[in-house]
Order: C-alpha cells, then structure tokens, then sequence
C-alpha cells in the first residue's frame, strides 16, 4: 500500500484503510453481483443484505437491545437539533447541558419549540471542562435531557452520562464518539450520531432511540420528520443513504477484527495518552482542557508563544502530519484521533512537536 | 475492464464506467492529497475545490443563470415534499399536477401546510398519460404551481413544463429526469431531484432555485429547513454530503465528455426509440403509456399474457439483464434507461424479448 497521509481532520476523518479496499472493489461490483454498491436498487436482494448487515453489526458491537431501534437518516446532527424537540418537545420544557458551540446550537433549535432549561454549563469556563453532578441542576419532570458527548472544538468528553431523575429521557449528540467506547444504551431513550468521525462517510445520521419513546412523538407531522416513519419502514420509507449504510457495515466488521468497543476504547486511550502525556511536560504546549475533562477524541492544545501556531500547522502539513488546525472559532492546534487513527500517527505528531519545542527553545517561557 | 451485469434498476441506477473507475481511485487518494474523498475535511482546500468545480459544473452543463442558486441537500425527493410547502405555502393554496404516487406524494405533504388545488390529473386513466393543457385548469394566483416532470412507475414525462398563468412560480420533482435533455432553467422557481438516476448516487438531492424565491420561504422554521441557510451559506451551513457531491462533479465531466445535455438527449431518444419501435411491431409485449406521453428515462411494458412476466423477469436476470421488475403498485416490466444505461443493454433486451416471444408464439393473442 502507498503511504497515506496521516489525516486529523475532525470530521470527515480517516477509515481504516483495509475498508477503503474493500470500498473501492465494491464500487466497481458488490459481492459478485455484476452491478456497483453505487449502482444497487435500495429494494434489490444485494442492497436489502447490506441494510440488514449493517443493523445487526450495529447491534452486536453497540450492544444496542431489542427495545431499541436502529435507524439510518438523513442530514447530519444539524437536522436531530430540530428534529429532536419537534417530535418530542411540544411546548413543554426539555434540559439541556451546554458544553459548546454544538449544544448551543441544539439549544437554539430546541427554542422553536418550547422551554430549554439550562441544567448545567461550562460556558463561563469557556467550555474547559464537562460539569460536574454538583454543578447540575435539572428541572421537574422534564420532556427529555439532552447532552453533547464530546465536544470536538473543546476537545472535552463526558465520562459518564450525566443522570437526570429517574424517568426523565436522556437524550445524546454522541456524533463524535460513538462506538470509540462501549456504553450502555439501554440508559438512553436517543442517541443520535452524523457517520463522519467513527463510523463512515457524511451524510448519514445513525439513530439508536427506544421504541416506545418514537411512539411518543408528535403525529401532526410531515411524514418524513416522525421517527416512527423510519423505526416502522426499517430506514426504507424513501431510498435511503446507500453507500454510506454500507461503509458503516465495513467500518463495524472492522471494528469487530480489532476486538470490539472494549478493545476500540483501549486504543483510544492509549493514542490520547501519548498525546496528552507529551503536552504535560511540555514546556512550549499546554491542552485546553481540563484534566478531568480530556477528550479521547479530539486532543486541543495551544503554544504559549500563540505567534508560532500558524508556522507549527504549516510545518506540520508540510511533513504528512494534515488538519491539526484548530476549529475557527478557538483557534490554537486540535488533533482529532478517531477509532480509524493509527497510533504510529500519534507517535509521528508527538516527534514533530518534540522537534518544534526543541527548534524554538527559549520561545517558551 | 470486466463485463459487469445490464443494471435497469429505476434508482439508485448505473453509472458511467469511467467514473466508477475514478471514484474508485480517489477513495484511497483524492488529486493526489494521501487522503481518500471519504476522509477530507469539508472545509479543507481539497473539498472545497470539489465543491466549487461540481457546482460549476452544474451551471454549465445545465445551463442555470446566476438568478438561481445551486443547492446539494439531503434527505431524497421525498423531504422536497414536506419542505417546499412548509416554505412556500403557509396556509394558501398551491397548485399540483397529479400524474401518479411522486405527485400524490407531494400533494399529501403539502396539504399539511395549506390547500391543495389539483390543476389536473391523469388518474382516471391509472396515470397512462400526461395531461393536456386543455385537461389543466389553474386556480387564481396559487403559491405556486408543482408538477413531476417525469414518472417512473407509469413511464411517462412531460415534453413542456406546464403553464400556468404568468406570475405564478413553477417548482418541479426533477428527480428522474433532471440533466437527461436540456430544459430552460429560467422559467423555474425551484427544481429538485434526487441524485440517484442520471446524477449520482444516493443520498444528494439537487435543488436549483431563484434566489428571490428562496428569500420569499417563511422565516419562523428550523435553519436547516430554510432554503436561504443553504443559499447563504453554499451548502456549508453543516457538513454536506461529501461524497455524493464528488461523484456528482464526475459525473457531470462524463456529459460534458460526451458532448452535453444535447448529446443526452439524443442519447437517451435513441435508446428509448429502440424498445418503443420494438414494443410497437410486438405481439406479445405492449407499451402501458400512451405514445405522446412515453418516458426516455422508464419504458414500461406488460407482456399480453401477463402470466408469463415472472417467467421473462428470471430469464432475463439470469442472461444479466437486471432490475427489469415493474413497481410493485403496477406490475409488468419496466426498463429504466437514464443517461449512463449503455446502448448495448437496450440492444441486448430486445434481442432477448424477441428470442422471448418467439419461443412463446402462439401464447401472445
């Protein structure tokens, strides 16, 4: 295989290259099919194996229970932001934790519909860190509660779900970690995740949601707004995201090779640690986040000398090391290391830095 | 190349080769940046320029003015449905021609949001044509004026828009024949069409709009169900379907290679010449759309004795020719021949319907 460059972009992000093989044969003809994975009618026997797989690999590596619907959509995280409080909101009240720009903008959604209590926030903190139960306050019996699981601008990530009363619905944009940790699903009424950081290519939207919940939702609806449309037709109301469905199939059959979520949790830990090991003796970079806080997915970090972080981004292009830019919004160097992110790339980006802080020595204090 | 199976699937539907065999390249690679099309960021250089050069590609090869703004959205045809009343209607009337389950479709969710004026239909006669003008009658100064240029169950499509009075918007579900011919683009308030029959693949919808239309779209909605976020913002306002986006541009270099929409057109006329001038000199087969009303894109026909159309169905996948079943609501055959369907395969179905009924003469009066 001809080398690659190592790829931190936060999304869309690398896939496991024995999956981009397989994808490219797939274009060309699926399973010895004579037609493209492209090219498939969604309602032919070919594609109708693909949906299928795809679900029950969803639910053997997510451990995701009968209870609970698996659904392929449409539009990005962008689109549950509204869909969400539109199904379930009603001009009730919902709680939401702010933990940055993508829980503001499921808040500002939710707005359109009804109340949003603010159950906690790091905003004074610049979203530094996750709340704490302490610093958490939920409303009396709300529609649902909502989180952000991690936060790829902060380069935070929930330790656990936060726990709303018993009963209260929880809801998650887990867009950006899903499937790089087990988790347990049956404590989730939604989760909601866009496929372009661990699991496949934009423009497709996994939702794993309880189904009794999807019954709950509003019927005076356009038909393809109601989840139950979805839950009931198995993702095949309307042609679905084919290629993207299938390359999901790819991704999880990948993931089972490498030991399942346990084993997927393990090496995240072990590349972020690399990571976040190396800016704490740093004497020229310092992580954003707060200790306690840290994302295994997205390592943010800043040069004390903020002057030298346009140089460090191009030098590091320059060497193979793409997308370390931080997210417009906060600036400084951001290093997305999904599920499909190898390790030697972890190793390559630290010697880098190694390098650099030893070139500007004296630049640091 | 490897011969690969006659694909008349009605969509998702066959691909240009040579465009199979560059996805297939820029999946591990794309234009040389070490990272495949599936994994580079949206805001990057690398798919920005995808970007910019598919919707350029857009303007040129399907003539659309600066008027207009070029979209790439989600969610199929059938989010068109809901999300064009829920902009355009807001409680007033809109007129629709009814010429099978897409318009009736349409209508359903647009009566969720005002009131539904059918300007004229062709369900008496189980949608076998297009309606007249003098079939149409038009309400006085309705939202606008929607219509399905071309049906592929029934395998009929509209020569000319209609017309309604001067004034009045005309918004179109291009889906299945959008960029096979050349229409005037100006004379339409809105088009979209999903991308899976001549454009791409599934999971892009094109939408080409005027932008003072979009301006007109109720304010009070979700942003993302606001065309003018998606104006505003070039598709970008999250991340878009990447993937479809490039296959769209590749696609569109395949029509310019082969000389346009003009070169289309006469393409997908002759193709669809050879099965009706063979449909017309059958015994046994018979066309279901009345001549001035026949589908380039989906030629539908029925056997006379309709017992023998499973038989024929098998016979012809197990000789590679795919995808021949009519809808399930209709039944019969149906060949589904966009732009990128070879002559070759329509060559080889009439030589194998003719084989077809001579080995059942005498069971065809």
């Amino acid at each position: 295989m001809s080398h690659r460059t190592y790829n931190f972009s936060s999304g869309p992000a690398v896939l496991p290259e024995p999956v981009l093989r397989r994808v490219q044969a797939a274009i060309w003809d699926l399973d010895g099919t004579g037609i493209g994975v492209l090219e498939h009618s969604h309602r032919g026997k070919a594609f109708t194996a693909v949906l299928e797989r795809t679900e029950a690999l969803v639910r053997t590596v997510g451990g995701v229970p009968d209870s609970h619907a698996v659904l392929f959509l449409q539009g990005g995280a962008a689109s549950q932001f509204y869909q969400v409080p539109m199904n379930f909101l009603a001009g009730g009240t919902a709680d939401y934790c702010n933990t940055g720009v993508w829980s503001q903008k499921a808040i500002a959604e939710a707005r359109r519909f009804g109340t949003v209590h603010i159950a906690c926030s790091s905003e004074a903190a610049r979203f530094a860190h996750i709340p704490s139960a302490a610093e958490t306050s939920w409303s009396s019996s709300p529609a649902y509660a909502h989180f952000t699981s991690n936060n790829t601008i902060y380069g935070t990530e929930w330790t656990h779900e936060p726990a709303p009363p018993a009963g209260v619905p929880l809801v998650c944009d887990a867009s950006s970690d899903l499937f790089s940790r087990p988790i347990d699903v049956a404590r989730y009424a939604l989760i909601y995740a866009g496929a372009q950081k661990n699991l496949g290519p934009a423009g497709v939207t996994l939702v794993i949601a309880r189904r009794d919940f999807l019954e709950r939702g509003a019927r005076d609806l356009p038909t393809m707004l109601q989840y139950r449309t979805h839950a009931a037709e198995s993702s095949m109301h309307n042609t679905p995201p084919t290629f993207g469905i299938y390359v999901i199939g790819e991704v999880l059959e990948w993931i089972v090779a490498q030991g399942g979520l346990p084993a997927m949790a393990e090496r995240n830990r072990a590349k972020a640690g690399i990571l976040y090991d190396f800016l704490d003796q740093s004497a020229l970079f310092v992580g954003t986040a707060r200790a306690d806080s840290r994302s295994l997915m997205n390592v943010t970090f800043r040069a004390r000398d903020q002057a030298l972080e346009a140089e460090l981004v191009t030098q590091a292009t320059a060497r193979g090391l793409d997308g370390l830019k931080g997210h417009r919004s906060v600036g400084g160097m951001r290093a997305s290391i999904y599920n499909a992110f190898p390790i030697q790339g972890v190793r390559a980006l630290v010697d880098f830095l190694h390098q650099f802080e030893r070139s500007h020595r004296g630049r640091s204090e």
